[in-house]
Parts: structure tokens; sequence; C-alpha cells
């Protein structure tokens, strides 16, 4: 299944009107679709005049020629765990389901399940940094993608960490995705989109604006299976990106430091209430993750579950098969690594185990699958 | 309520007959009497000969010209507190209601209702001992007594802070109240003898034994309403302690250090599993082992930022205005969805407040604003 031509135009059009994350807007187009919320703009004589302005067509030209890709809702490659934020109630009416996301380097975003954020104070220590480097590179170097903000201090460490093993890493940017903030991390942007991912859900060419960091932490949060907060002082914007990964069911996990630090107050706090789990190293982190890697599932409690009995290629398989819409057979297996026909081979064995379904729009879980 | 003489000269027989915390015996004292099991011993005629050898009015009258009394289940000094032991399952046939305590200073141990055990490692780090002090002393300030062990250490530490809040403290000690393990520390337990209290399960006289360590650990957990934590590496004997604490419901609490430090690595796991609950400071303990909220925390608010202070239209104009370069009143206005004017008059009253400052290219963030 793929966005409608139109439905992308529309999207592309509303975001040149509206700042991200305007969780009224959002949720109308969740809910009506954005041809009809573009349209029903169109019958305010001012903003007909502003719409009639915007040639999305042009813009989506523009952007491929800077090598931004725009993904909408319903493409293959859309995240699904994004779809988690029509649920997840707004903070300061900021929220929702984004537009699209603006998308520069060679990491699909439909492969982020069970990935992990990494995120933290931009004005670290060098224990700061230091563990969140090698926590990156750990985490990384076990297959899972690290995502951060590309920021100072925690941000610059963690997607070091992640080139450090190797491993694509995605900078969600507050900035256009054609843009770079801070100016100083240019080099490392631009070694993430030739590597990795750089994602935005601003226009090309937007500002960092204060509002949209904001905006930009929920997309963090919702991309991934789990966030990390590694130093945070007490007011740390990254505390907002960890609200974020409580409110979506998403695995928040802290990393303490000397109770004299402090910039590791905010992360005592969310272990000390219990809104995050203690971690100390990339093991552990990998550990509450949890093996099936899908934040989609819950996590394993019993010992009784059908997964039990699958083969460990079964699993993988059946983490790549989508909860909420359907999936070719040869988009399971570039998830997983495997030919299409190993792929389509090992679906038609989980549905043997009644895992998943074939239905009019390819293979998705079953209920089974579900506990 | 008072035990009787020859209930309290049963248990000084028994405590010469048996080490401390052998579960078996203990709970047959709790269910049956002291009088009942010491003469059910004295029918088998190998411990009836050695039932005669032992003098137990002798050994009181011995002991109190040493400073020493026994204190016994009945007694009004008896903390009630060491009755949960019949209850806790033993680990390695250790466990039970101790026959009675032998005490030498002038703290009553029927005091120490919420009090707290601060445990940790006798190799403690700089860091350990001074988290240690500094919190043992908040503690006792608030009028809670601090209970130890006399070890190297944590121990050490702990007792010193509620030494330097003016305030009493009780050592725990595995060899008899009437002598001193670790020798180093005879100034130390003298000073505590002197304001507060020194107390053993083990007959006066006895040596530091080390499965007497590991008995007398049951009775710092017992006899405090919660265990801090402060250092411990994976295998710290400290550790058993906590696991004591745990078993019998008091409130466990574990102070966090850098992940790097193998002290603190068995704390990371108590509070990682969720057995401890993280603390930072000794008002975040006292918050813990309140009952009724009278220690209740305001939460760590961070200092006072220029932000508080401004409307909440200033603040939504601030959060549009680009951090990275200048932007026109009339681009912050669309952002905000004010009017240019309404937003250029509140762009004026934010660059009063040296918020923002007005460049060649438009209004920028000045540094106050800048988290």
């Amino acid at each position: 299944m793929s966005a409608t031509d139109d439905d992308r135009l529309a999207r592309v059009t509303l975001g040149r009107l509206a700042e991200p994350g305007r969780v009224a807007l959002l949720d109308a187009v969740t809910d009506l679709g954005a041809v009809v919320v573009r349209d029903r703009f169109a019958e305010d004589p001012e903003l007909e005049a502003r719409i009639a302005e915007i040639d999305p067509v042009r813009e989506l030209k523009r952007a491929a020629r800077a090598g931004l890709r725009f993904v909408v809702p319903g493409d293959e490659e859309w995240p699904v765990s994004l779809d988690d934020l029509a649920h997840a109630a707004p903070v300061q009416e900021r929220g929702g389901v984004p537009l699209g996301l603006w998308v520069r380097g060679p990491v699909r975003l439909d492969s982020l399940a069970g990935s992990l954020a990494v995120v933290g104070s931009r004005s670290a220590t060098t224990y700061g940094t230091d563990i969140a480097r090698d926590l990156a590179a750990d985490v990384a170097e076990a297959g899972r993608t690290i995502v951060s903000g590309a920021a100072y201090g925690i941000d610059q460490a963690a997607h070091r960490g992640a080139i450090s093993a190797g491993a694509p890493t995605i900078a969600v940017l507050a900035c256009g995705a054609d843009r770079v903030y801070p100016r100083k991390h240019a080099d490392l942007v631009e070694h993430v989109a030739a590597t990795g991912a750089v994602v935005s859900e601003t226009v090309p060419g937007g500002a960092a604006l204060r509002v949209r960091f904001l905006t930009r932490n929920r997309l963090i949060a919702a991309l991934t299976g789990g966030t990390v907060v590694v130093e945070a002082a007490i007011r740390s914007g990254a505390l907002n990106t960890c609200n974020w990964a409580s409110r979506l069911n998403r695995h928040l996990m802290g990393v303490p430091g000397p109770v004299t630090s402090a910039t590791s107050q905010g992360v005592h706090q969310l272990v000390r209430t219990g809104a995050a789990t203690l971690v100390t190293s990339g093991a552990e982190v990998l550990e509450v993750l949890g093996a099936s890697g899908e934040h989609l599932l819950e996590r394993p409690r019993g010992r009784d579950r059908p997964r039990d009995a699958l083969t460990e290629r079964q699993r993988l398989v059946l983490d790549a098969v989508p909860v909420a819409r359907g999936a070719t057979s040869a988009s399971v297996a570039r998830i997983v690594g495997l030919t299409t026909d190993a792929a389509h081979t090992t679906l038609l064995e989980l549905e043997v185990h009644g895992m998943v379904e074939a239905g009019e729009d390819g293979w998705r879980l079953a209920a089974a699958a579900h506990d």
C-alpha cells in the first residue's frame, strides 16, 4: 500500500501552513485524511490565497534534488510506531502523528523496530559522554539502531558511539533535514546522512526554533523501542523526551551517576520515582529492550506463549510483520535480511502456527501473536 | 511485663550452648519458651554435663560489671521489631529471634522505631564515605537513630556522621558487646558505647567469627525501619543485610554512584531489579522512611530561570525565535499565530527582559534565554 499522490501533496502543503506538532491539525488529518483537511482550509479565503502560493510538486522535486524523500503514512517505509502518537495526550497543544517525515540517508525508517534513543544533557560531563558513547556502541553492535538529536553532549557521543561500531545511526533534527543544527556538527550530520538517516518533521529549509525541539522530542521517543537518558539536570530538555517515552509506553531507562553531580539529578529522579529503570551498560539496555526487538509486542512475561515454540528465524520474521497493516514477503525479507523466498517460506510456517495471516494487503499479525 | 528470672537464665545458658542465629533452636525457644528448651536439652546426658558447667547467674554478674545488660523478649527495653524474625525464612539455617541482646550504652533498644541502618562496603571510596557521613548526619539531625556495624568504610562513616550531628548511634557487633572489632575502631566503639549503644547477640567475650557477621546482619535489618546501602560491590556482605531488610519488609534504599565504580555495582543491581529505592540524600531517605508524610519533600525544581517570570504569550513568542539566525517579527507572528503587531510588541517586551535581541537579520535569542 502506498499513499496516493494527492494525499502526499496535501501533506506537503499542510506542512507549509502549520508548525510541526500542532495536535489539532494532525488529529484532524489522522481522522479525515490530509486531502479533506487541505480542501477545508482552502474554503477560508485568507488561507486559500496562501495555499495557492504553495506548489507541493515543486517542493517535492526540490527536496529530491537535495537528497530528501518525504515519507508519509501508508508508504512502505512509514514507521508504524509513529501511529502511537495518535493516542498519546498532547503536551501544551503539541503532539499528534506527523504529516510526514523528511528523510535524508540510506536507512529506511521502517527498520527501526527495537531501536534505542539515547538522550541527555547538552552540557554533559566527560563521565556522561564516555558512558553514552560506549553504551551506544554496544547496543549498535548488537544490531539495534541508535537514534538521537545531533545536539552537543550526550547526543553527539551517542551518534559517535554508533559510528565507531560501524553501525548506521539516525539523527532527528528540529530544523529541516537539509540543514544542520548546531552548525559545528556539520561533519557529524553529513556522516549520519551518508550512512544512516537524518530525519525531520520540519519543512526543508526550516530553522531550529525552540518550539521545534519540543515537538521533535516526541518523534525520538515514538520512533524507538526505548529511550535511555544518560545525564540530565532537573530541568533538562532531555526529560521532555523521557516524558514522551513514558506516555508512549516505551521502555524508559536511566544511567545513574554520582549523586553529587547536578547533571545526574534528573536521571536519579526518574529512577527514584519508578518512571525509569536503572541501567549501567549496553548489555542491561539490551536486556530491558527484550529479545523481540518489537516494541509493539508486550514484554515477555509468562513461559507458555506461542512464541516460545518458534525457531530463531521464525521469531525474527514474526517480529518484522507489522501490527497495524499488511506487508509483502519481500518487505519482510528486507527488514530481516533474508531472501524473499526464505522469508516467504518462514511466513507460511508462521501461518501454520497461527501467528500471521495473509490478507488483501499482505501479511499481518494474527491474534495469537499479540500475547 | 518482664521476663522471669528463670527465662532470662535459660537464655544465657542456651547462648553458651549454641551459635547465634541457629534457627532451629531459636524457633523452638520462640514456640516453647527458653526454660522448656533448656530442660529438654538437659535430658541428653552429654548436654546435661555441659549445661551443668554453665553458671548463668555468674555470667550476668560478670557482664554487669563490664557495663553490659542482657535484654530479652518480654523486657520493657526489648525491641519488638526483632519479633518479625520469627516469621522470616532463614538463610542457610540462620535466622530466628535472638535469645537476647547484650547491650552496652545509655540508649534503650525500644527507642529504635523509625531508625535507619546505613550499610556498605568496607573498601569504600572517598565518594562513598563522604555520602554516608553526610546522609547519616542529616538523618540523625532529624531525630532518627543511625544503626550500623562499626566496620571500616561505610559503617565507620555512618557512625561518624551521626556523632558529628551530636546524635547517639548504635553499633551492632559480630563479636561480644564487650569487645571491639576491628581493633582500630576501639575509640569509635567506645564513643558509641558512651553516647549510644553497642549491641551483640554473641555472648560476652565472643570473637568476631565469619559466621557471626552474617547472623549479625539480620539484626541490623530487623532493628531498623529501613536500610540504606551506600556502596557495595556485587558480592559485598552489605547485600546480605539488604536481603534481610527486603525479606523483613523494611524499606530498602540505595545510593547510586558512577557506573564505572565497582563499589556501586551491587547497589545499582538492587535498584535496577526494583529491590531498592534510589535515594540521593538524607532528605530523600527521610521521605521514604516517613510514614505519615511528615518528611515529604518538595521536588527539586532547579534554579529559577528567567523564563519563569514571563507571561504565557511571551513564552510562546520566545519559543518561536530561532536559535541560530535572526527572524522578522512577521515570521515569528506566523509561527505563533499572532498578528505581526502583537508579535512585535511582545518581542520588544522580551528585549526589555534581555531574552531576545535585534540584530541585522532580525530577532534572535539572547544569552539569557539559553538554559
